[in-house]
C-alpha cells in the first residue's frame, strides 16, 4: 500500500482510445494530470491529457521516458506486450497488477483460473491443431465457437462452427494462432458486473447491467438487469471473488450468461468497461473516476445507483443521428475520433428512464 | 444562426483558469476539442485542453493565430481587453457577444442596462473622485460600498464605507479608477440563477441557488434555495430578460438579493459561474455542457435537476481537508493548481443531499 497520490500527481496511461479519453477526463476532476501512451496519432484520450507520448510498444526507450515522467501507471486494454510491461514495471507501479492482464490476456488461462476459484465457465477446450479440434468437438459438439487465446476483442478472432464441416474453415480463420474451442451456452441474458477494489483492500461493485450485443458488438446496457435478488447478489460475489483472488487494483468487468439455473462467466476485463458507461448518468462516482481513486491509492467513492439508465453505443454510422439525438433529454459522450468507419465506436448515449428502480 | 458544429471542431476558450477547465471538458464529451488562451503556464485548463495557447492579451500576432485555429470563440472570463476582442472577432465569431461583455465589464452600464429592463438594483451613484463620492454619499448614505467600474471579482476592489469618516480611505482604494458607489441591501438570502440561451433564442434556466459568501469569497451555493414559488419563477424570468435582451448566447449568472419584497439585481456574469458547479451533480446537463452546446449551435440540454445539492468552495488550506472528502459520499472536482494560496479556489465539493424537493 503506497501512499495516496497528491492532487498535480500525474497518473500515466496506456492506450490512447475512448477509455483512456474518459479516464483522463475522471483524473482530472481529481486535480491530477494524465499521460498518454499510445502509438496513434490524434487519439481520442489526446484531446484530454496533458500529455500524449506518441510511440510505438517495441521502442523501449520511449517507455522508460514515460514511466519516469508518471506517479502510476494504468491501461485502458489488456493486451500490452509483455516485454513493455516489464520495461514499465521496473521503474513505476502498474495497477492493475501484471497477475490480472496475464490472466485475462489468454483465455485458456482466464478459464483456469475462473475454475480454480470454483466459478462456472462455458464448457471449453484447447485447441493448437486439426487434431485437438477434432477432440474438441467430439466432447463439446456443436455450435460451438472458436476463438483466439489472445488479442480478440469485439467479435475479432472467433469462428462460429455450426456443424463439424466449418471445422476447418474455423481452423483457418485462427491464422495459425492456439485458440480454445467454446460450447454455446443456452443463455436468458447476459449481464455485466463492473466492480472495483481499493488498495486498501476494499471492494465496490455498481449494480448490474444487462446487455444486448449486436454484430458481435455491445449495443446497449440497460440497468436495472432483470435479475432475482439472489441472482443479483451472486453476480456481485462473483466479482468481488475475482477481485480479491487477483489481489487486484482498479476498475474490472465480467461479463456473466444468465442460465435458468446459473450463472457463467463469459470474461473478464482488467478495466474499465462499455458495459459500465452508464455509472457516467447513473451515479455519482462513475466507473472512471472509481478506477483513477483505486489506481491513485484514494478510498472509492460513492457508486451507488440513483437512476435507471440505458447506454446505447453508437458505432458507424450512427454518428448521422446525433443531431437528432441532441434534441432530447440524453446524455451525449462522443469521442472525438476523426474517422468514421462502420462498428467503429464513436460514442454512446446514456438515457435516464427514471429514478433507480 | 451559424451551422451547429460537428463532432471534431475546436473551441476556442479565453482564460485557463477551472472555469476554462471545466468547459473543456464538457466539450469534450460533445467529442469537440479546444484551445485554451492564456498567459499562464501549466494554468488548469491547459491539462485538459487540445492545446493551450501562451501569449499575452496584447500579442495580436498570437491572438490572430488562435482567432485562425479555431471554429468558435467563447471566454471563461469578462475582463478581456477590447483591443484583443477586435483582432479575435474579426476573424472568428465569438459568443456570447460584445454586448454582453461591454455591459458586464462595467458596474455603471451594467446597472444602467438592468434598469432600462425595468428590473430593480441597488441604489447607486458614479463616483470620480472626492466631490461625486460626498454627493453619492449624501443620498445614499452609510453603510455603503464603494467598487471600481471595471476588473473587480471576489471583493478585489471594493471598500466598504461604514461612516463618511471612512470616505477619503475608500476613495484612495479604488486608485484612481472611476467608481460606483452602491448602497447596502438588506437582504434576506442572495441566491443566483445560471440560465442559458441557445443560437435559436431557446432559453433553459437552471433551479435558482442559494449563495452564502465568506471574506467576500463563494462559500456554498445550495439548491433548492429558500424562495417561495412566485420569488422562483420571477427569479428565472429575470434572467430570461437579460438573456433575450443582450441576445445572448451561452450560459449566464445572475445573482440577486433576495428582500421582504423584492428580487434586487446584484451582478451579472456573461459566462459559467461558481455558483452554478452544483450542475455537475445535480443534473443531466451542467452548465459547462450546457454552455458549449450554447456556443456550438447545439439545442440546449436537460437541465432539469433530478437532486437536491450543496456545493462548497475549498479554498487554500482547504486542500488539506480533500482526504477525509474523499471518504465521504461527496463528489470532489479539484483543479489541478500547483500552488495554494490563501483564499484562492482550488477546487469545490458537490453533496448530493437527496433526491429533488
Amino acid at each position: 500500500m503506497t501512499e495516496p497520490l497528491r492532487t498535480g500527481a500525474t497518473i500515466g496511461i496506456l492506450g490512447g482510445g475512448q477509455l483512456g479519453r474518459m479516464l483522463s477526463v475522471a483524473a482530472s476532476r481529481l486535480g491530477f494530470k494524465t499521460c498518454v501512451f499510445e502509438p496513434g496519432s490524434d487519439c481520442p484520450a489526446s484531446h484530454v491529457a496533458n500529455f500524449h507520448l506518441k510511440a510505438d510498444y517495441d521502442d523501449h526507450a520511449a517507455l522508460e521516458r514515460f514511466a519516469r515522467s508518471v506517479d502510476v501507471i494504468t491501461y485502458e486494454f489488456e493486451n500490452i506486450p509483455t516485454a513493455a510491461l516489464d520495461v514499465l514495471e521496473a521503474i513505476t507501479p502498474i495497477h492493475p497488477n501484471r497477475r490480472a492482464l496475464a490472466t485475462s490476456q489468454d483465455r485458456l488461462t482466464e478459464k483456469e483460473f475462473l475454475i480454480g476459484l470454483g466459478l462456472s465457465v462455458a464448457p471449453f477446450a484447447d485447441v493448437t491443431d486439426a487434431d485437438s479440434l477434432r477432440a474438441a468437438l467430439n466432447s463439446i459438439g456443436t455450435p460451438s465457437i472458436l476463438k483466439t487465446r489472445r488479442m480478440g476483442y469485439d467479435g475479432k478472432g472467433q469462428a462460429r462452427i455450426k456443424s463439424p464441416d466449418d471445422a476447418d474453415a474455423a481452423l483457418a480463420a485462427m491464422n495459425g494462432a492456439p485458440a480454445v474451442l467454446e460450447g454455446f451456452v443456452d443463455f436468458q441474458r447476459e449481464v455485466s458486473v463492473i466492480a472495483a477494489r481499493a488498495q486498501d483492500g476494499s471492494v465496490a461493485c455498481y449494480d448490474p447491467g444487462e446487455n444486448v450485443h449486436r454484430d458481435g458488438i455491445l449495443h446497449t446496457t440497460t440497468v436495472p438487469a432483470s435479475l432475482s435478488p439472489s441472482q443479483r447478489t451472486d453476480a456481485v460475489l462473483i466479482a468481488a471473488r475475482v477481485l480479491n483472488a487477483l489481489d487486484y487494483v482498479g476498475v474490472l468487468g465480467v461479463e456473466l450468461f444468465v442460465t435458468r439455473n446459473a450463472l457463467i462467466v463469459n470474461e473478464i476485463a482488467p478495466r474499465v468497461h462499455n458495459s459500465g458507461h452508464w455509472t457516467q448518468n447513473g451515479c455519482a462516482i462513475d466507473q472512471f473516476e472509481q478506477h483513477i481513486r483505486a489506481v491513485a491509492g484514494w478510498p472509492l467513492g460513492d457508486g451507488s445507483r440513483h437512476s435507471n439508465v440505458t447506454m446505447e453505443n453508437l458505432t458507424g454510422d450512427d454518428m448521422d443521428r446525433v443531431p437528432q439525438i441532441a434534441k432530447t433529454d440524453a446524455s451525449l459522450h462522443l469521442y472525438g475520433k476523426a474517422e468514421v468507419k462502420p462498428g467503429r465506436k464513436m460514442g454512446h448515449v446514456n438515457t435516464v428512464t427514471g429514478a433507480a428502480t
